[in-house]
């Protein structure tokens, strides 16, 4: 555990990650083509494949349910697109 | 748990994701670009952002070692370059 310190507030350094996924209704071309790429070569096997972002945020708060806090206002402002994409978040502490 | 059949053969369905994301040493200028955006838009605590993959993969297999023998090398063949990025499998068994 590892502090910034802003104004005298002891502040704790996280990595978030918001992990970006389309809405299962919503037609995914670029897995489409992902898939109809691996099953040409040969992974026949494959029935569907979806494309997500994985985003990692290093951020600092004071603790760890404001950093989540925090992360979710980016998803729903920025990292997300609330028509088409469902979003989830996972956060550890870390040393620097 | 649910069974496909090839030629008398049971395989068993997988949900598959492979996470990728660049390595630590090789710049991510879109990563750079959401870090700014987010910090324009006021969360200045956020330090660094580094953007990645989530690809989620259906696929059919014998067993949970094949199924991720076989995404190991959907991984290494397609869905990650190995001189720039790095992967990570995960993997359940779908109902359906």
């Amino acid at each position: 555990m590892r502090f910034g310190e802003v104004q005298g507030v002891l502040l704790v350094r996280y990595r978030g990650t918001v992990v970006v996924t389309l809405k299962e209704t919503i037609f995914d071309p670029q897995g489409e083509a992902v898939k109809n790429s691996l099953v040409a070569m040969g992974f026949s096997s494959v029935t569907k494949v979806r494309m997500g972002k994985h985003i990692i945020v290093y951020l600092e708060a004071l603790n760890e349910e404001e950093a989540r806090e925090k992360l979710a206002d980016m998803a729903r402002r920025l990292l997300a697109n609330p028509v088409t994409e469902t979003y989830e978040i996972s956060l550890v502490e870390v040393p620097d």
